[in-house]
């Protein structure tokens, strides 16, 4: 039996804890780090908070192996004691909606082979996809994940305003949202590009522009130079 | 039995002639432009060419019903002499990549009722997924379109680009990619934020700016701040 302390009350807290609960080979606890007063001991402390307090959190820590969840802290920056590790999930939680962990890519930094074969073990139980990721690898992976998902969400968004605005359903946008996603997996990004900006046709660019406000315009312009550059 | 011409050589003519060419009930041609000097005889007439050349096309076909099937152009840019439409796909089309077409939503516009409804069942013997839209709704969702599938597109291609230069696979963002995509079916694009920009998170932010090349630096700096303004 290996036992789990989840440190934390957000999105990512929430799910670890719900998946770990349905593992028999576990027994896991979840406190908020307001309540690090008394730390109940565990063979991993999984530090679930956000970024800038890692540090102050990981400090009160006297459990032997402290990981922590975070796409863009290494794993120097944790400030217990003992073993330090990282067990990060690349992908977007959210409160109200199920994660499937078996679609998780869980990305994992040990200082030591033991220590990583037992966080391999922990991902395994709840999910199927591991890679060892060292701590530049994870943050240019965050970055990336920036791009592939924040960023693309407000893309989703400008697009959902731009419909409401023109007393349109968004929803008839959906099918070429998926297809977007879908198509990268049989055709690099550079290649399935389309679309006014890669074809060079200004006459659409400059009509687009006409009906945008300022704010799409500024987003419109720099991504558009920068699909016609070639970056 | 229904007689369809395609005039083009793109990806959306060749798709469409493929499905047409599957059902019993139409018969299909597909010509190129630069051969119009002979126009076959049609029900239905479908140019499917480059925005620009649609006027010039449409000029030189002189049978019945004459329909294009680009998202920006108007129907009244269409210059044949008798009776006009719209048969706008809005999906990505490429060339090496097969198309479901029962997820294509088909957007119609004609000047009549009568037409309308041979354009619907046309849409319905290929796909499912059929709407009414004027010139200026579909102006609008061809905007859309462009944030939500290339702009979205060029977000992966940055992602891609920052995998690569450091040596990460790309492959361990899909499921992130296909997660974004399906969350927007059950959360609006604006609940479904998360990431340094909507948490204000400066630190993240600067330190992201800091490895990331000029035009991705604009990309950042501009998304960030739409979406810290809430627009």
């Amino acid at each position: 039996m290996i036992s789990i302390l989840i440190i934390g009350d957000g999105n990512v807290a929430s799910h670890l804890y719900k998946a770990f609960s349905k593992v028999d080979a576990v027994v896991v606890t979840k406190i908020k780090s307001r309540n690090l007063t008394v730390t109940p001991n565990a063979d991993v402390t999984i530090i679930a908070v956000s970024d800038d307090a890692i540090a102050e959190v990981s400090s009160k820590i006297h459990n032997s192996f402290v990981v922590h969840t975070s796409g863009s802290v290494a794993m120097v920056s944790l400030n217990n004691k003992s073993r330090k590790g990282v067990f990060y999930m690349l992908q977007t939680f959210s409160k109200n909606k199920a994660i499937d962990f078996s679609e998780v890519p869980f990305c994992l930094e040990t200082e030591n082979e033991k220590d990583y074969i037992l966080l391999e073990l922990l991902a395994n139980l709840i999910g199927k996809k591991v890679y060892g990721i060292n701590s530049k690898q994870r943050k240019a992976l965050h970055i990336a994940a920036v791009f592939v998902n924040n960023f693309t969400n407000h893309m989703y968004k400008t697009g959902s305003d731009i419909c409401a605005e023109n007393n349109v359903s968004f929803a008839i946008l959906e099918p070429l949202i998926k297809e977007t996603a879908a198509k990268i997996e049989t055709l690099s990004p550079a290649a399935a590009q389309t679309g006014p900006a890669i074809r060079k046709d200004q006459r659409t660019i400059k009509e687009h522009l006409a009906l945008l406000n300022e704010q799409q315009q500024e987003i419109y312009t720099t991504i558009t130079k920068s699909i016609q550059n070639g970056n």
